[in-house]
């Protein structure tokens, strides 16, 4: 049995969930949705979307379920990934994950905000497995952008000084 | 026609927004407004306070509007280029900004939390240009400090070590 | 009078809560307490959990108080201390802090998130003086995990590089 790439992995993932990454990510004005100092690589907030439209919208809790919500994390979660594949060339050229923020639209007594973000934690680990254990903070917000369900950030360090 | 040093593209901005940064920028307690580690320059988060008043106050979305929460990310923004200048001498001291999290007091519905982060990446854009361009996670809360619309933090590198 | 050393401090600190932290700490699934990149060392978002329990849970100005608050975040930020410990060996291998997040789960008019998070920053400048002073965000959300009422980030530089 080959071993996959960790590129082909998360191919792999993005078609298990039946969307592809393959079109433009365009961040809209005078942001980018990736910025390189030296071997740490910061990334934009994402939130689930695919192409132009947000996937996974609505109140954690009530207008959405914490599944959705879980399946919006790996999407924000991909997306960076994609992202970080078309600046570095390929996720091989990752050292490991520093840190991952998650922010969750919830109603007031939804509580499982690490159970969503546990579901990008485990995408990164599938990926890229050690290298791919990092911190987290999550918590739960009152709205994000385009009613998005969830928005993840993360925070990543190259394998070399790609400044 | 003279190019505009970045410091006075500052001062320009603040002066069309009707606003000085002139006097003193105190944090309260055991915190500091900026943090220097090698290049990297950590700012706190930044309402729109001018001199001892918060001038952005109330919800985006009911108690005030998304052109006011506009305006005041501006003037967090300033605010936190104010520091930046006092720590480094001149905004001429900075390689780029590297990242932006933009905080809104918001309604449960409003989803322009983009929008308002918008006018804090343009006004970073008119004064550094390309060296102004970060990435940036926009979300929507529940309150901030002092009934502030809008909370800005900035993360930059300075052009050489100053630790 | 013997000059207290920074873990004596963060012990003494624990017993006036009268809480301890010896047991283990353990983050669930795929992300971990603490990752170090070079000198700067990234802690994940701790909730005030003694053992298995999270001790200061519920609203703020509503469900729970401001004193109730503050001493979650100095809880949480006991925490984010004892992991550093038995990450690093001592909390003498802290060159400085960098940075503090502190999101508060709150009421719609609850505006003191600043009086939360100065808990926090007054803890860590009692521990380390000097080198624990450092740059904060406080931000009011609608929720956090196990619904407790505070949850504290923290990234530190260590001494040396101890990648």
């Amino acid at each position: 049995m080959t071993q996959l790439t960790r590129d082909q992995i998360a191919d792999q993932i993005a078609a298990e969930l039946g969307h592809s990454f393959d079109g433009d990510i365009i961040a809209g004005g005078h942001y980018v949705p990736l910025v390189r100092d030296g071997r740490t690589v910061y990334l934009s907030g994402q939130v689930p979307r695919v192409g132009t439209t947000v996937v996974v919208t609505g109140r954690v809790g009530d207008a959405t379920s914490l599944d959705k919500a879980r399946e919006g994390a790996q999407i924000s979660t991909l997306r960076s990934l994609t992202l970080l594949r078309r600046a570095l060339g390929s996720l091989d050229a990752i050292e490991k994950v520093l840190r991952v923020g998650v922010f969750v639209q919830c109603t007031a007594d939804f509580t499982q905000q690490s159970e969503v973000a546990d579901a990008a934690s485990d995408l990164l680990h599938r990926v890229f497995g050690e290298a791919g254990v990092h911190v987290r903070t999550a918590v739960g917000v009152y709205q994000l952008p385009k009613n998005a369900s969830v928005e993840v950030e993360m925070t990543v360090a190259a394998k070399q000084n790609i400044g």
